[in-house]
């Protein structure tokens, strides 16, 4: 067992070459997927973790990570022509036959991005943007708006969503450090960014939110969390996303000042984005014509081959990223030799 | 400065005499009222707190207790006949000079029951428990619902709407002792009653909730709370009603399994009864043809006499009431003589 206890370390992941199938021989119900990209994304700490009450089984020991991904398709079957752009869950893999309803099609993209949009901007992390800020949080143009992780790939969505979708009259971004803030403030558009790591986090942000908050779309629990409760108007609502801050702690802790829900007749409400799946195909379009139109501006942290995709987690969980982190699987890592190259939780 | 610190103390109260006017001394627009009756509620608690991020302002240092009472009007003036059963918040105090606009005059009563109703099944308590069951959590008939603090006054009525009103089709009570147990099974109808005192409770209430829970009404917070969050179902409600497991700690702590209201797609609302001031007269005219019909029982703690209302409030943080607790104000301390006697914090 190498589940980790609290961060990633060297013993949670390890790699494997396996024999891959000859297009001939891969069954008629299958593709044969070439990866082009794969994602890394903080519920999959969760993910590695023994089952606990979670909303997905944990990732078995010895199997591929779980991870969404883009590939091309090396075979055909029902309705993914040869060649074609595929997402899915492929797996930290270089190549995998997934099962043909298992795949999506991408649709166009927008002109002048990379397919990994299709795991950031319009894929998993744009849609947890879309449907927790736009369904869940449902913040009316003139309300204020306060986003954690805000730099990152789903508070970045959820930033630029509120301020040029929306239309609400104040969004405040909370992201750790200059760089990020100047980022959140002078790209996405926030009207103001505070930084969590800096001293006087909690009167900073009071003092950018002097009327309080309407929706607080939340990606990182723990004492930004604390701050932001106390900061709700009457009737706010907090939207839990994630809590990115506590995934790696052993013990953990709820919010102290949660009954400030009930002297601000609020409520806090979780959601998990795969709920709305019979929707993803009008929400991505949505978001394509956003990326399109440049109200949302995509930004990636690529990392380079799957070996590295262990350090693309721990970018996340380190802070270290601006924007959505990728993984590109590079060339020599593809199925042409009949081998494929997994990144996998340990034996 | 006696606020408490933790439980209330001797400290906290202290009593003080005062002259009344004389019935034709009393402005126009203000009514003489004897009190009969006063509440004693865990909210107040809070209000004897400093001021912190609460919806009411704390009790002054010197003044008399804030309190909802019963009385009656010695005076009339606007809309108050003399003579009439008035309602309102009339303090710890065995008379009072009030507006009249701040007073109600009472419905007709439910044959065979006391006027302390008022403050009970059809005031406060029960007023709470309608609108936080009913428009809060909004339990639909089959669904499964979770009381704590069920032999108390907001949650026992809780328990016999959700049972005989809703039509739940399950209805489990949280309370401590085999006697409040017994009594929220046997008289409120629960199908089930879990002992938080006993050996094992989590356990226990796994038990009772094979299938788990649509909608939680919280009355106490703490490790109950977590127990109630680990066992929600898909979509499950909380609604937070107070938590009065915690009001009296210095170092609050929140749950700290709340991220299981990502994994559940749950929420978590809080909710302030006089946000519904408006529709209190429907209500009260409900849940007073409740009592009648015998779906709601009432059931009180009386406790005697003015100079115990602090002893009526320790009974309710000690868990030692069954039902509502209310305080008589004895005759002698009427206003017949033109004193007014009334419990303050102290100066």
């Amino acid at each position: 067992m190498q589940r980790p206890k609290t961060t990633i370390e060297k013993e949670t992941f390890g790699t494997r070459q396996v024999h891959l199938p000859a297009a001939d021989e891969v069954p008629g119900d299958c593709v044969l997927v070439r990866v082009l990209w794969v994602s890394a994304d903080p519920a999959m700490r969760g993910w590695l973790s023994p089952a606990t009450n979670s909303y997905v089984p944990p990732v078995k020991i010895g199997a591929a990570m779980r991870a969404h991904g883009v590939g091309r398709a090396l075979t055909s079957a029902k309705g993914i022509p040869i060649g074609s752009l595929v997402t899915g869950q492929l797996g930290w893999r270089s190549a995998c036959v997934m099962r043909a309803n298992s795949l999506l099609v991408a649709p166009t993209l927008p002109t002048g991005v990379s397919s990994s949009v299709l795991l950031g901007a319009m894929g998993g992390t744009g849609l947890t943007a879309y449907f927790g800020l736009l369904r869940v949080g449902k913040p009316q143009a003139g309300e204020v708006v306060l986003v954690s992780a805000a730099a990152g790939a789903t508070g970045g969505v959820a930033v630029q969503l509120a301020r040029r979708v929306v239309g609400a009259s104040r969004v405040i971004g909370i992201a750790g450090g200059p760089v990020k803030c100047a980022y959140v403030r002078d790209v996405l558009g926030a009207h103001e960014c505070v930084d969590y790591k800096a001293e006087g986090f909690g009167k900073k942000l009071q003092a950018a939110l002097p009327d309080g908050v309407d929706v607080y779309f939340d990606n990182v629990g723990g004492t930004v969390l604390e701050n932001a409760l106390r900061l709700l108007k009457k009737g706010g609502r907090v939207v839990l996303c994630g809590a990115i801050s506590v995934y790696n702690e052993k013990e953990r802790r709820g919010p102290r000042n949660y009954l400030a829900l009930i002297a601000k007749r609020a409520s806090m409400q979780g959601f998990i984005v795969t709920d709305y799946e019979k929707e993803f195909n009008a929400a991505r379009k949505e978001l394509a014509a956003w990326v399109q139109a440049g109200k949302i501006t995509v930004r990636e942290d690529v990392v380079e081959g799957l070996e590295n995709a262990p350090n693309a987690l721990r970018r996340l969980f380190e802070g270290r990223n601006i924007g959505k982190v990728v993984v590109r699987v590079l060339d020599q890592q593809g199925s042409e030799n009949g081998l494929g190259y997994a990144v996998r939780s340990k034996l």
